[in-house]
């Protein structure tokens, strides 16, 4: 932890008419009272968070908080994707209603994507909407899964199935909080920082391939840059189309066969952003296929994601279970695929491919069984 | 099924943004193509219905769709107010996933408020929200719960408090729908109908007074006229105030009190709409105690309640379950519940009240134990 460089307090204002709010970014945020400052209070909090990150953080967030609320509550939930169901998100339920919480309960989430998730949906639903915090704890919920109002749980059939859009009331992303993140999650976490080059900021990509030492080395002032204009161009893009109408889409570069992955080897087997940079990969490789992006993105990204730390090769799955999976993601539309594709570096678009270029990108980029 | 009054069919709009959508009141719409006239169409179609429900007028709804949509799935949900839970709200999820629904898949709530609420529930969440059209099939449901966008799930430690504000592309309310309704859940329809009265209108108090008889007849111009004039009068309060921020709370009137009696005796033995009858004239009690209204107004709304067919006597609770029971209500805050009193006929607040005032109210109107 490098206490010598102090780092500036950003603020990124996400304008979503009265369901904007403020991302806060800097060291220290949790013990400094004006990341709290004017939020709703009065009534209670509940702090959602999971068994490994509780131990850490939620003393801290409490102390902050009992000032402000009539009660401090904390509930931790058992950690992982695999517990991203409708099963603990009613522990959440369960919680509020047993302690007769009311309807201006604040919900804050201390954790990564899967608390932030699923404190999210929670708060979108309990009493139909209480106002809900997010303190992501991970790179990953930093740049990702912080912005831009989507919350939700996994079913058996797929991933992130159960959910709704839902505005934070703020985000404080405090970079101190990823001294204690681990080394693999923190390169999960760039997999979604590198990808906002390819789809908007060919100069964020040069900037990131430059720094990417210094960002897995967890140097505060890099991490500032990087998670700012990861919120800044997600914020761009969600403020454009905030229920995925069309634009926003492009977020899930790599996703598609990201997701593919995720599910066909079980929830926690790779983490999310793990896949997710072995899906950019190939969703580069099938862009260049069909022209649209020049072939030399394939072996750049798939340098720059070896350098952050990442997985490169694809697990073997059979075809037709890769199709399969691929035809269960929500882009798409009457059985028909759609895949994130770069058209030109910083410009990306959703599209149909044919089936056997598909195919020979799996091929080009799955391990020997 | 008075066929030889024609019921010319009206549309009712609701104005909320680019969350607009109309209310069609009328008879034989259920088969009748302009029901259905620019709803969002050609993927998938699942019809929510009940047991009770379904083998009326599924197959019908079915055959109207068939040509709308590639498919036109069915779910019949256990039937009654004990299964509006999270176990069979899965059902419905389970359904959408195993059959490959996409986020095109629109929603038909076929039903009374229960599936209403189910079904809209279900299309909030669903991929975080697809379209759902309301075809009620009970009076309480076209006059109250599918104006207003207000879904949700009960939980074993509360009523309604898993939910979403969700709005549906469309209302279809078909009065022919009504004549296979048990008489019983007509008189608890038209309890929610008898409430537009004292909290918004006094003549259309005094226009349900002159037709009490002809409504409980079923006579189709009489229901037309009481639907249209609650969703007319419902849609007004809603639209100053969609998420209940403060003037949509009067649209409980009745409800503190009829929530308590609901919980207090379990799910299922006295009706939504007995309830709120029963709580309607108990909180016209507590207003003219408080020096709000007219003490007139207590037995008018009493004999009204009674030509309607409703109970008017609440069932005998301890006093402190009463109290825990409305503190738990969702417009509790801090602890303190908050009661919806008529002040003038045709105007209602929230405000709390005098625990010995609430005591005497509930002393007065309990039958002996």
């Amino acid at each position: 932890m490098d206490t010598a460089t102090p780092v500036e307090t950003l603020r990124v204002p996400i304008k979503l008419g009265d369901r904007s709010y403020d991302i806060h970014i800097g060291c220290g945020l949790l013990g400094d009272a004006a990341s709290w400052a004017g939020l709703p209070a009065s009534s209670d909090a509940l702090i959602v968070s999971n068994t490994t990150v509780a131990p850490l953080y939620a003393a801290r967030l409490a102390a902050q908080l009992a000032g402000r609320h009539r009660r401090v509550l904390q509930i931790a939930l058992p950690d992982g994707e695999a517990f991203k169901d409708a099963a603990t998100l009613g522990l959440v339920y369960d919680r509020l209603l047993a302690d007769g919480c009311d309807r201006k309960t604040v919900l804050y989430a201390l954790g990564g994507g899967v608390v932030g998730d699923m404190a999210g949906f929670a708060a979108a639903c309990y009493m139909r909407g209480v106002p809900f915090v997010q303190v992501p704890t991970t790179l990953l919920a930093q740049v990702d899964s912080s912005v831009g109002g989507k919350t939700a749980i996994n079913h058996p059939l797929g991933k992130n199935m159960i959910g709704a859009f839902y505005q934070p009331a703020r985000v404080i992303c405090d970079l101190d909080l990823l001294d204690t993140l681990p080394e693999r999650e923190l390169s999960a976490g760039l997999a979604e920082v590198i990808k906002y080059g390819p789809i908007a900021d060919p100069a964020f990509f040069d900037w990131i391939e430059a720094n990417i030492d210094a960002l897995r080395a967890c140097d505060k002032p890099a991490l500032a840059h990087a998670v700012r204009r990861s919120c800044e161009i997600k914020a761009e893009v969600v403020g454009q189309d905030e229920r995925e109408g069309g634009l926003r889409a492009i977020l899930n570069f790599g996703h598609t066969f990201g997701h593919a992955i995720e599910t066909g080897l079980g929830y926690g087997q790779w983490l999310h952003g793990e896949a997710v940079g072995c899906g950019m990969v190939m969703a580069a490789d099938l862009s260049a296929r069909l022209g649209l992006a020049d072939a030399a993105l394939v072996p750049r990204l798939q340098a720059l994601c070896r350098r952050a730390g990442l997985p490169v090769q694809a697990p073997a799955l059979p075809l037709a279970r890769w199709m399969a999976l691929m035809r269960g993601d929500k882009k798409s539309e009457a059985g028909e695929i759609r895949f994130v594709l770069i058209e030109g570096l910083g410009h990306a678009l959703v599209r149909p491919a044919p089936d056997a270029l598909v195919a020979a990108v799996i091929a080009a980029h799955t391990a020997p069984a």
